[in-house]
């Protein structure tokens, strides 16, 4: 599988003349072979004009055929074997078990949306049955289902070269749902988009599908992503990154003469509440867990915990001096680029220069591009009157806000934007405490979790991976689990149409076994006679 | 129920101090008593703030509880009598029929989400349960359920002054969903909005809830409607209306810090097509038909058909004959308001100074502010080439669209904006004609029917009324039938969270007896153990 630095336009792989840039070794700095080729307005246009003539056909595939296809793509994800193992740790500088457990959730997702197309409820099929006696106007039939976007614009994420990029949560919601793809590739990791692209491309061959779903282009700057969120026929749009680049990509959305949905997941400090209780009963094993959740993947989790919130005293003193300690005890890690290692190291630097802010410890030394963790404290006070101290240090940095009480730590709470996780750590007598604080937690947060922390995002139907702006974009939706499918549905209702006109999903007799909402209620048809 | 002219903030009645409006009687343009006070940004603040403070409470009210609510309310409303009907027919021009209609609407709507929040569906509530054995890492216990996503701003409308207004279905779906509404009532019925005001004020009071979650302000211009989208506490909009406003909220609302949904429903010209069997079969009748959706509420209708597309030929002329006939017989109706009259007569004089444009029919002559409908033909030709008639024109004005070929008339159809519905007439031997269409119409409409008009929303669990931009500003979304409360929600995912900590949705043993979705697939608990 030897590289070509060519986007793929359908089942074309085209070499992109629009300039050209390299994948980066994150350990070196140094460039890597192959060269990739910018992707032209011309090779968009050709994408965007494959994903639009593709879209009909490929929507009314069968739930089957979708869910092959889905497993197709993990199977050939797989058959690229070491190859992509060490492309990626190369462009990332994530340790080999990393990207081999992230292969593994990323294939999983795959299973997991193909499950979803086996069952069918996304569509939610409904029937209202005509009402021909109904008194003063007689009843129509109405039968609903949900219908794909359209083309959707997929941007890989940095930290997650796998599970939130090219054959990510996003692309593979989005093929679930019926929408041809187009992917942005992220610059930060083209050799590895290009060896899952390719893996996808084979897949849509495999399974016989009009080469328009799936498309990949490359680009070293901002202008082709910019172009393809712009196009009048892509859909709606999936994002993992940075808050700025997510909203400038709202603005253009926004922008157009058709709006579409933007979904961004963009930035989130994920608090931690250590409550009295818990902090007193086991405050140095906490600090255990925080420190490798602070650390874990070099911090560059969007869950990482970059907030602490606990009421000042003995205790949060002990918790503190723990925490220390342990960070004092973890080897540095290399970031992802050179550059979020700069940023990474301005955030700290900014946090360190704070007069109101106390730097209680710094994590070990390494290479030169590896995050040095650090921890700091300020007051409940100083929180509040510096919105700055709000803001995401993207990487292994967090603050521990020491409150006077915990209506102090409360007000904290309501003063922060919206956030992927809130971490809670409480005993049982710190339930009343919890209970005043849910109410503010669940406006805050997408994810409420009790002695854990937010790193580790479970694939699952009750996953929500999201949260109120700027977490995301859309707090109505999660990018992770089974409703990340949501995003890219819209229902339509037939009314009174011939059998033999109706989409499948909804004829009489249900030949699709789907389990329907009949004038509101769910059953699977046949149970009425059952 | 003497009318007060005040603004309603919370349990308190406030005249508004920032200038004055009349409602204005229909039919003659004089100006009704009582004046309006148009309510002041401290009337606004103190709506806001009553609504912030309310949410918490409201939001966790039980099922029974807000059910009981929404159904005080339609007795509230039926216990106006006829006060409500007679300022209602004078501020609208629509005739008694019509008014009582729309209010049994009104009432069956609110009865619909009490049986909505009965069912508890909605919740979705989920439960993925630990496994603690999984290797290679345990898995967390992860609950999900929908809450509410915080306090709604709603704009009445001008053509639904009941169903689609103070206490329509956004205000419905909003109380459903556990958000307080605070309505910007249309200056257009301010009488019509008092009452109905006050009907769910006395609910809000009679069920002992929160003040907050009802207030409704007046205000003669746009400053106060502004205000409230623009708001940080105000979390989601509903509005139906013109492109032209919704499109303004919508830009104010994308601008905000935390930018926020506006479901805006705006503009439809709600395309009919004539395949040839039914055109040869049944052209005349279907021509009386048309006239008469065409006239309904003298045009005013969201789904009122602003265009016909035909094969041009005999069978067409004999359409356009029958359908002239038709309308000349028809008499004329007042319309909403003198302003929306002149609009109308606007619109209507573009079309007939357009040398492309042939009128066919005109309807009868009536008072000074009735509108006189208008019928128009146009080519394919000419309509592709000129965007500005595919402009909706509120009003009884529709404009026939001669195609060469059924071919054509995809290419007119493919070339529309986004519509809330398209509407088939067809025979069996049209299906593999419409077999060819059908894809285009689900890109274009919410809404697909046979043999029949859009007017007449049916208010249905399989209903949607909404559609892709302009119809809409979120295609995701319906503003009629029981998925309108999606609108107003958001998943929120809770992690090994102790079970007195739960919501109750989601403890252990199912206390509510909801269906809930156990490790992705539905049942009803207990049902494990049958």
């Amino acid at each position: 599988m030897t590289l070509t630095g060519q986007s793929l336009i359908g089942a074309a792989n085209v070499r992109g003349t629009n300039g050209a840039f390299h994948g980066v070794d994150a350990r070196t700095g140094e460039a890597l072979e192959p060269a990739f080729g910018g992707a032209t307005q011309q090779d968009l246009e050709r994408a965007c004009a494959l994903a639009e003539s593709a879209f009909d056909a490929y929507r009314e595939t069968s739930l089957e055929a979708r869910a092959a296809f889905l497993e197709t793509i993990g199977e050939q994800i797989n058959a690229i074997g070491d190859a992509l193992i060490e492309r990626c740790m190369a462009e990332t500088g994530l340790p080999r078990a990393r990207i081999e457990g992230e292969r593994g959730r990323t294939v999983g997702q795959l299973k997991l949306f193909a499950a979803v197309l086996r069952n069918g409820d996304f569509i939610d099929a409904r029937v209202d049955p005509a009402q021909p006696e109904r008194k003063p106007l007689p009843r129509v039939d109405l039968r609903l289902r949900n219908i794909a976007l359209g083309p959707v614009a997929v941007f890989g994420a940095s930290n997650f070269p796998l599970a939130f990029s090219v054959a990510g949560g996003d692309t593979a919601s989005a093929l679930a749902a019926g929408c041809p793809v187009i992917v942005k590739a992220h610059s930060a990791h083209p050799g590895t988009s290009e060896l899952v692209g390719r893996a996808i491309q084979r897949a849509v061959q495999a399974c016989g599908l009009p080469e328009g779903v799936f498309s990949m282009l490359f680009d070293g700057g901002l202008a082709i992503g910019q172009a393809l969120v712009a196009d009048h026929r892509i859909k709606a749009v999936g994002f993992t990154g940075s808050r700025a680049a997510g909203v400038a990509l709202m603005k253009i959305a926004n922008a157009r003469p058709e709006p579409v949905p933007v979904y961004a997941e963009m930035s989130s400090i994920n608090p931690v509440v250590l409550l009295p209780g818990a902090l007193a009963a086991r405050g140095a094993a906490i600090a255990q867990q925080f420190a490798a959740s602070l650390t874990l993947g070099a911090g560059q989790f969007c869950t990482n915990p970059g907030l602490v919130l606990a009421v000042q005293g003995e205790a949060l003193r002990t918790f503190e001096q723990a925490a220390s300690a342990a960070l004092a005890n973890i080897g540095a890690a290399t970031m992802l680029t050179p550059g979020i290692h700069a940023n990474y190291c301005k955030g700290v630097e900014r946090l360190a220069a704070d007069p109101n802010v106390e730097r209680l410890a710094s994590g070990a030394q390494g290479g030169r591009f590896d995050a040095q963790a650090a921890l700091f404290a300020t007051t409940a006070e100083a929180f509040l009157a510096q919105p700055a101290l709000r803001n995401e240090v993207f990487g292994p940095a967090s603050l521990i806000v020491r409150c006077k009480d915990l209506g102090e730590l409360h007000g904290v709470l309501k003063a922060l934007e919206g956030q992927l996780t809130v971490a809670l750590h409480l005993e049982s007598a710190d339930h009343e405490a919890c209970r005043v604080l849910l109410p503010t937690l669940e406006r805050k947060a997408g994810r409420i979790l009790a002695n854990g922390f937010g790193t580790g995002v479970e694939v699952a139907h009750a996953m929500v991976h999201g949260g109120p702006f700027p977490a995301t974009t859309d707090a109505r939706t999660t990018s992770v689990g089974s409703r990340a499918i949501e995003r890219f549905l819209r229902p339509v209702s037939y009314q009174d149409l011939p059998d033999d006109l109706l989409p499948v999903a909804l004829r009489e007799g249900n030949p699709l076994g789907l389990t329907r909402r009949v004038d509101g209620v769910i059953h699977r048809e046949g149970n009425r006679d059952d």
